[in-house]
């Protein structure tokens, strides 16, 4: 199940019935597919193609890690505005693969662009172009080091793009979010509508991620697809704006992956009015939305953490910056023995305070006032008055957790979100290769 | 057991027969005294007096967070560099404990103060000199945020400064190292002799720790006391210098604590040669030893972290700088990928590089060796010609193990300590509190 915002935010609602899928909705221009490459040997789905008939606009961010896989290399060369296709791989990231990795990329690259030529020449309505691989974009997640199965990946693309489909209800939508899985419990998808002008425009986005997840893309995959008609430049500011407070916004561990991607394609078939500056007020609705949109796949991947209990919400208010309210709130969220204490339901606020206090910001430890849910704990440099411990302590038993520090020296504020850290974690991530 | 460093780098040694401790020396001038105030409800040691009869000269090196202990603020306010005991209580941080926590340790200060001096004009030959609150200094561990259980402390006093004994033989070190524990499993003890021109001088450390571990003083306790006679401004000095890559090289969780210190305390007793200078050419050997006896502690801390089975030892070389191999080392050290994949003995090497990408740093990726103890796992951007799995994951199985990345873009280098991360980590933190 997927979770409503709303459910997230009620405390009393348990984890694992934070609510029902959304209902994605299709995308005219897009067709899509997902198969078996085999990759895993138990011939499960792993290969997912989002393929743009009359081509998409486009905008990514990726990964900030210095360490980057073939697949982002591959995209940030070439550069395009205007894509035909994304191709999707899991089990193997294409990371530290030598030339090999980057080598059998570009033979796929070259296989698909054929394939995908063919499949347009053939329909009764094909539009005659030749697809290039710089029309191509990619993306891979799994294990860094182990040789990159491109001819196993190859072989199967003829096939991948035979069963491209216009038709994307629910179940083409959970396939395709299913294919992009590693650790993850449950496919992540999200939907929302905004309104361009007298338009309604739809936005279908699914993800995955639940371990290395840390801000600025952690091993995270997002990709949302968008009818309306918006110039890639434009686009690519609102993404990095959205970004910024949503996928950029969650960590799980705070280890960054060296394949992350979110990416939005518009197909432009909803036909609005055309856009000439990102300061259209036009836009600002399509902007909320997208911002929901991402905002309810990244509290997804938080939920779906490598062995995540609860999920936590670090609200920092009253910082002098903006910067200064991210540092602590990160600080917090990163923090192991903040988060080994959540999974204990053990309301031990030291931690927070120490987090606090390592974060390196220039706060005044007397002004902080702390809440965990509506109680407040700490106020003027102590445990504050009407404090109980047990009454927190009760609280601490739910499943979505909200923790409040109101540093109280300013106006500029953040919020985090992360999940505990319990031995499955450990499970999970000690024996991932096996 | 203390570990001999010999043998913390052999891996084929088990950590728990690391060696044997070290038998420490007594220090003329120091007098020791550990008892119980009760603190913890259960009878043992929490309370510990270190007491110089003629003073001691004195350098103290302290957290970095922003939120700290009313010991520490005690400390850093008397700017003492002579002084005439230390006090150290477990159990309770002192950490947002508000005014009554500040007000607290004054109360004990003075109790303390009168009691000192009274024994001071008893000894038969005491000198008269009366022991003002100023010239003493005070370390807490424990729980942040509870209330400071000050008139539990104070009315333990006159006992405390009653059993002071000149004698330390192991067993009063050993009392008092353990007196300082908390979730610390062992007491932690070193010992080292130095050449000052013609004289030997002693230095006898202990230290507790073993979670909120990380650099810039993480819940760390160091205390170094030796009979050299050496002013305070070049202990300091020397302190600074050694701490840099001792106590601050390690890491087990990335918190950092609130109460951290660690403080070198000088009685002169030894009588070698005055020092004019801190360059002196006298003082190498002397420093020398105290690097010697501060990375023996500082290791012992992480083969003591919290739920640690392995010593894992990250060796940064071939960095443009100190700064970069620092960082890099740390983003190693600090991931819970690594730290999980090495509980699991996972070869896992994709997870090292990761760490390498998300530092930040400017590195070339291409460039990167990486060892896992003697094998040689990455070369040119791929896993290495000779590299084989099974071969290094015999070697994971070892209780200590070696992580050597070569940057090869430079020529600096820099080391850090960490353990791995396992399920007795959550189990502690978990519930540590009850």
């Amino acid at each position: 199940m997927t979770l409503s915002l709303k459910n997230l935010l009620n405390p009393k609602v348990k984890m694992s019935k934070m609510g029902e899928f959304q209902e994605l909705q299709p995308i005219e221009g897009l067709e899509i597919s997902a198969i078996s490459a085999d990759l895993y040997g138990d011939g499960r789905d792993d290969l997912t193609l989002f393929y743009f008939k009359e081509g998409a606009n486009f905008a990514g961010v990726y990964t900030n890690s210095r360490v980057t896989s073939a697949s982002i290399n591959w995209n940030l060369k070439i550069k395009r505005h205007f894509v035909r296709a994304l191709m999707v791989n899991t089990k193997n990231a294409n990371v530290f693969t030598g030339t090999k990795g980057a080598q059998g990329l570009k033979e796929i690259a070259h296989t698909l662009a054929k394939s995908l030529t063919l499949k347009s020449s053939q329909t009764p309505k094909g539009i005659s172009d030749v697809v290039k691989i710089t029309d191509l974009l990619f993306a891979s997640t799994g294990v860094i080091g182990e040789e990159f199965p491109y001819i196993k990946i190859k072989n199967r693309i003829p096939d991948l793009v035979k069963k491209l489909r216009t038709e994307q209800n629910k179940f083409v939508w959970f396939k395709a979010a299913s294919a992009l899985m590693t650790t993850d419990t449950r496919p992540k998808v999200a939907y929302e509508e905004a309104k361009i002008g007298n338009k309604v425009v739809k936005l279908s986005g699914i993800a995955k991620g639940s371990g290395m997840i840390a801000p600025n893309m952690a091993t995270m995959l997002g990709f949302i697809f968008t009818d309306a008609n918006i110039p890639s430049v434009f686009l690519k500011a609102i993404l990095k704006k959205v970004t910024a407070t949503t996928f950029n916004s969650i960590t799980v561990d705070s280890d960054t992956s060296t394949n992350d991607m979110v990416a939005i394609f518009a197909t432009g078939k909803a036909k609005n009015l055309k856009i000439y500056n990102v300061l259209d007020p036009k836009l600002q609705d399509f902007e909320k939305a997208l911002h929901r949109l991402c905002l309810n796949l990244a509290k997804q991947i938080v939920v779906d953490g490598e062995g995540a209990k609860k999920f936590i919400t670090i609200n920092v208010i009253g910082a002098r910056s903006t910067t200064m309210a991210k540092n602590i709130a990160f600080s917090i969220a990163n923090s192991p023995l903040v988060k080994t204490a959540i999974a204990g339901e053990d309301p031990n606020w030291g931690r927070i305070i120490m987090a606090c206090g390592k974060s390196g910001e220039n706060i005044v430890p007397n002004k902080i006032q702390l809440k965990i849910g509506d109680h407040l704990v700490v106020d003027q440099g102590k445990a504050a008055k009407d404090y109980k411990e047990s009454t927190v302590k009760q609280y601490m038993k739910w499943d979505s957790i909200n923790i409040e520090v109101n540093l109280n020296i300013g106006s500029a504020n953040y919020t985090a979100y992360t999940c505990d850290l319990t031995h499955d974690y450990i499970d999970i991530n000690a024996d991932y290769r096996n």
